[in-house]
Parts: C-alpha cells; structure tokens; sequence
C-alpha cells in the first residue's frame, strides 16, 4: 500500500538539516533541556498551535512570525520551563532567546521559531539559556536528530522519531520527524511538541494546508486524558534540498508528499498516545458508516476518550456497554439497531445487541497488547512540595533503559459501525491505570 | 436568603405521595432492588432523559408517555439490569412491567413511568419482578422514602435524599427528591436516576420548563468522569395535593416554587458528585466574568471535569496551572491576561500572572474537604469474570455502615474569573483517586 520506505535519521534524515540537544541546566536534573533544528536554507514553514485560550509565549510568538512571513531557518525548543501565564515577562524572554540565537547562527532572529515544554507559570531560566545556546549551536550535527529528541521530553518514556522516503520525480524526498508527549493529550493539539522537516519544494499555502489536514487525522485524532495544553505546537518546515521540482499545487505529488506527511505525523501521534503516563497499551479506534469522516472521528474520539473504557482495558474487561455507552453520547446522531462493536476479531455486539463471545479468549486478547512496556512505578516518592516539576523527568529517565523498544504495531483494535453511510475515521488513545492517578496526584505545578 | 426550610420525609414528605422499596431478587446479592413511588392522585409529570443516541427502553417508554400526556400516578424503578441494548424484547419487558403495576395498582398502564438501573445489554428478570411487584405495592407507606432511595441505588455509597418546605399564598408546599448516581456522572444527564415529588399545582408546560431549567442548573453541572449513560432520568411529578392554587403563568409564585425545585435538585446532584466513584471530596467550580451564564458554565464544567485537575485535587495539590490550562480550553474566548484563579481563601493566580502563595497552608485546605469519607478499598476482590455486575453493589453494601453522613457543606472551592462580564455559572465534581481507576478496571460489563 504505503508508496514510501522508513529510513534512519529522524528530522536530520531530509537533506540539508542539522539538530542538536544538550543540558544547559534549564532542568534541575541534569538531564537534557534544549534542542535545535536548523536547515541550512531557508526553509517553508507552517504550524499548528494549541486552540486553548491560555497560550504560553512561544505560541504567540510562532503564529506572529509564520503570519509575517512563512519561512523559518531553526526551531528552538526548551525543556523544564513552559514560558506560559508569565505574562509581558514571558514574551521578552522568547524574544531574548530568538535574538540570542539569530546572533550565534548569524542569521535574522526573523527565521526562528520556538517552543517550550515544562511547568506552566515558570520563566524560562535565562542564564542557562544564554550560556547554553553557543554550545547548542556547536553541537550542531547532520546525525543530531536523536540528540535534539532526547532533550525535548519530559515525563516521556521513550523519545519519539520516524523518517519516510519516497520519490517525487525519480529523485528521493524525505520527511522525518520528532516529538514528545505523555499527559494532556487531547485533540485540538494537546500537550505535545513535533516537529517535521522535509526537503521537498513546496509553495508555504499548500504546505500549511497538508500539515493542517495531516494534524487532524493524526495529533488531533489522539486522546490520553482529555486535557489540552498551553504550549502545543507543531511545526514543519520544507526546505527544497532534495532539488525536485517544486509542488505548487493539488496532484499526484501533492498527494504523495500529503500522504506521506500524514503517515510521519500518525506514526508519531500513535507514538505519543503508547507513552500517555501510566498507559501499558495503545487503543485504536476505528468507525465506520457515518455520513461523513468528519462525525466518524468524532466517535472515535469519544470512545478513545472514555475513562470508563479506557479503565475498562486497563482492567482486561471486553467491556462492549461502555463502548456502546460512548459512541452514543459523541453527538453524532445514529439509529441504535444498526450499532456493530468489535474488539479485534471478536464481535461483541450486533444489530445493537450483545452477543455470545468467548470472554475469555477477549480478555487475552486485551491482555498480549501491554507486553512491551513494564507496569512501573513511576514515581519512586511523593515529592508534592518540589517545585521543579522535575521529579517525573527524573523518575521517567530511571525507566528509560528498562524499555526496548515502544511497539505500535499491537494496538488493541476497537472497531464500531453506527449504519451504511461511507464516513470513516479513527483515533488513538490509551487505557487509563493507576499510574495515570499516581503521576498526576504527585506532580507539582 | 433561601425561603425555605428543609424537612424530613424525601420523597414523602409532599402530601399525598407513598413511596416503596423492597428486595425482589433481581440484584443477586439480595441487597433491595425495585422501588416506587405513587401519588394518590393523577399527578402532572415531567421529565429530562439521557441525550444518548444509545437508550434503555425504560428512556423511550418514558418519553413517549409524557409526549402522549403529561400526567402519572406512579413511578417503578428497578436496579440490576439496564435494560439498555436489548432490543425489541427489551421495549416487551418494559411494557409488561408497566401492565403488571397497573393491574396490581387498578389504575391505566399509561399513568405509570418507569427507570431502570444496571448492567448495559441485561434484561430485566422478569420473573422476579413480576412475583415482586405485589409485595412492592403492599410495601407502599407514607414513610417509604427511605426504602426507596436504597432500592434504586448500585454503586452509591451513601443513598440521597432531600426535601424542603415553602409557603405559597400562605399554605405549606413541598418538594421532595432521591436519586443515584456513582460513575458516568457527567453533564447531558449522566448515569443517575432522579425523582423528585412535589404537591403544588402547576401547569403541565410551566413544570416541565421549570424542571428543565433546573436540571441545567444542576444535574447537568456535575461531573465525574465525562461518561453519560443510556439510562439518565429525571422525573418530577406535582400533585397539587398541597391544595394551593394552581401556578399557571410565570410570576413570583413560580419562581418561588422554581427557585426550591432548583435548590432540591442541587442537593441531589451535589450529593451525587461527591459520591462519584472513589472520591474523596466535592468540588465546587464558581466561575465569574463571562459574556453570559452559560459560557461561564462551559468553563466551570471543564474545569471540574479535567482529569488533571481531579489528579491533583486527590494529591492535595494547589495546582493552578493545570486550572488555567482548562479554562483555556474550555471553547469561551477571553483574554488571558484577565484570568484570575482562587483556591479557597488562596489566591493563585491574578492578571494571569502567578502569585507567592502559601503552598503548605494551600495544601491543607484541601485536605480538610475529604475529612468524612474513608478512603477505601472498594473492590475486596477481582471478580472480572462474574457477570451480575453485582459485585461492586456487594462491597458498597459493606461499606455503607462506615459512612456516617454525606458532608456537601465543605467542598474544596475553585474561584475563576476571565474577566468583566456578568455571567455566573457553578459545577460540581470530585477527585480522581486510584479507587476510581480500581473500580472501573474490575467492574464488569
């Protein structure tokens, strides 16, 4: 099917990028805290920025520049500190911290954008930032993408990259990708930071377009609690060096590049909702027989959503009421006689009646979907008067090393028709365990 | 300010109203499981139902009654099985539990309404109710209230009860009410059950109004875990047997009598909140400064039913980044810089700025809000292979004697203004503890 090869090499995979991440001390961990992309050209850039109404000021910051011009030459991302409910403060540190580093890559502090994870209501600490940003620019590299991964998680389990190639007139393109997760994810762009670089040629209005389409079957179709952040952001910039023609409108290229955009974009969303805090598998839901995608995803979402389900498999229980119970209340209006449920290859409801199934082998089948990850706890002790907001980073980095590898590819598969209409859509979640509860009884503001 | 009094008597205390609760087999833990209430007299009826596109037959029934004729003389409520997702013979069995109680009753089948609670996808056993149904009306008393309220109950820990007392035209009128709740508690009328009992004599259209006005201002302001059920019913009959004159226009008497229907159906739905399952504590969101009440209402709803916010009310801890991260989220424009956020006497946060605060004191007012529940291991065993659905009614059964009283008169109280507008709006949740994830995880379908 897919018309692309995974390659190596995360967001330094397409030509002409470099990244690099390093400890400049912005988390009291010592772990590391500040990344950086930079293309070697100017580059198309579109974004994506949190709806919420309490916006940290990088977001602004992003929006203003991407409205004057749309085209970015480095993406500079801090850990620790979100930079957000700080206020006329907040704005001129990021601007402090685009003019220092437009200095250090001598370039027009016009061409950078930033983002910021961290503790809402904490500035960003300047200091560390000043001294750090000349050893972050040294440490520029064309292998620099797991680097510039590792130091923009925060209670993350695992870094998240991918990288796809495929060819637009005989000549490879790449789009790679990094991100970071774990808590408050919910769509209308949660808690989360990704960013995509690509060296197609592509006009900025077509780019923006298919990062915003690209976002809402992916980013936006992922849930973990529900909750949407100040800070969430994704960027994508097209660089132009892998020297193919530019797309400058809707056709086969376009939709090859789209397509391959969306896969980057949902192999790192999916990635994301595996890692939600607490979660020991990744749930994805797919609906069916809407009248359009659009009320499709909305279900999905909904059923994603679920505390009850989402306790439901946390607990190994083939719980098809509270399945049923979600798809009815997501606002999407269906006759309950044409309602189909299954959970992988088992059916559990039919013409919106349960039936027999072997519950047994269901709850197995729920069970072999958590095999990857330890159930662990997190936080080693209640640490609720640290003000760092640094203990989960710490805790997350002890189990780091505990885990291989982050399977995708064992979802647990929810799978629900509401009638005969061709609207399809799905969405990613987790289940939600008594982790989710500890890690965030326990994190401090 | 309240023109009221409260009396004894819930659903009873109204003249003219025998109430009913016995143990009829259909809980296999032999707890009390069928309920009713009756009016000596026709009495006009009105009723807010779940907005889910999946419904219990007892939803439809109901709704196709009132539409008929607003107007009943009684109220059966079985708990046990949902008779939710069960199809044509599901819509048989509610019709011949109506048929049953008219016949034992000697009155029409169209006076009766009916509600039911339990397992999504089970049927109700009809055998036993149909040999429990005589022994149900023999049961009837004016002093039935109390056996009612604990047949209508699962989950609940504590059962809910409330009546108050007015004068109209200088003649006593009261409203009496019980309810459940425990679990998929969140606005659209959640899982609960409510009936409420008056002996006014009002219009058919202004009660239903009234009723529905209430239900915003109440039920659909509380929050447990976002989930709404195939079963949310509330019913609300007024007699007239108060022998008052009949209110039949919008007027000071109205509103008197509205303002106390108001009032009897937030102690419910309070009641209901801090009863959600696993919580600790009842949390009242005020929010101010809004365009209108509704937009204000919008922003306490998710402010109360954030699962952040819940995680660190549980973890005592005063955290109001994750406070301001929903009300930006919440759909209502406004400016951040206007965001001011207050956690008891503890002001947190002002001009969207943080303030210093006392963290420790901040903290213990938390703590005093969960001084009269036990927390509590609510699953004694893991039973995820028993189907009755019965098993968490069983340990709530053995807990119930530990609680003494329900307080609601010392919830912890988040304060938020977004800035100068008039509108006003409350909701009401609870935390979210490790025995909410335990309860949802093990209870089965």
């Amino acid at each position: 099917m897919a018309d692309w090869q995974e390659i190596t090499g995360g967001v330094t995979a397409p030509k002409g990028y470099r990244a690099a991440g390093i400890t400049a001390g912005l988390k009291p961990s010592g772990l590391p805290d500040l990344a950086l992309i930079v293309s070697d050209v100017e580059a198309i850039a579109a974004g994506v920025f949190t709806t919420s109404q309490v916006k940290a000021a990088c977001v602004d910051y992003c929006r203003q520049r991407l409205q004057a011009k749309p085209s970015a030459r480095a993406i500079l991302c801090n850990a620790g500190q979100a930079n957000a409910a700080t206020g006329s403060q907040g704005v001129r540190d990021a601007n402090e911290s685009a003019e220092l580093l437009a200095k250090e890559l001598n370039i027009s502090p016009e061409l950078i954008l930033l983002a910021s994870t961290g503790v809402i209501g904490q500035r960003i600490k300047m200091d560390a930032l000043r001294s750090g940003i000349p050893k972050l620019v040294d440490s520029l590299s064309e292998t620099g993408s797991d680097a510039a991964a590792g130091a923009i998680i925060t209670t993350d389990l695992v870094t998240k990259s991918i990288a796809l190639e495929t060819t637009i007139g005989d000549r490879p393109v790449r789009i790679g990708g990094i991100a970071k997760g774990s808590g408050m994810i919910h769509p209308n762009m949660a808690t989360m930071l990704a960013f995509v670089t690509c060296d197609a040629a592509v006009s900025p209005h077509l780019w923006q377009q298919m990062l915003s389409r690209a976002a809402d079957k992916s980013f936006n179709s992922i849930t973990v609690d529900g909750d949407t952040s100040t800070n969430d952001s994704l960027i994508a910039l097209a660089n132009g060096q892998s020297r193919t023609p530019a797309i400058t409108e809707m056709g086969a290229e376009s939709e090859k590049l789209e397509a391959m955009l969306t896969a980057v974009c949902q192999h790192l969303a999916k990635a994301i909702a595996r890692d939600g805090e607490g979660a020991t598998c990744l749930v994805e839901v797919q609906v069916t027989g809407t009248h359009d995608d659009l009320a499709a995803r909305q279900i999905a979402k909904t059923i994603a959503g679920s505390s009850l389900v989402k306790s439901a498999i946390f607990g190994r229980d083939p719980n098809w009421g509270r399945i049923a119970a979600a798809a009815g209340r997501a606002g999407v209006p269906f006759e309950q006689e044409n309602l189909q449920i299954k959970l992988g290859d088992f059916l559990l409801l039919e013409n919106g009646q349960p039936l027999q199934f072997d519950r047994a082998a269901a709850s197995t089948y729920l069970k072999q979907a958590a095999t990857d990850y330890p159930v662990v706890d997190v936080v080693a002790t209640n640490n609720s008067n640290d003000l760092s907001g640094d203990v989960q980073g710490q805790a997350a980095a002890r189990l780091r090393s505990n885990i291989k590898t982050q399977r995708l590819d064992n979802p647990v598969i929810i799978a629900v028709s509401v009638g005969n209409g061709h609207g399809t859509g799905k969405a990613w979640g987790c289940d939600l365990s008594y982790d989710y509860v500890k890690i965030n009884a326990e994190y401090t503001t």
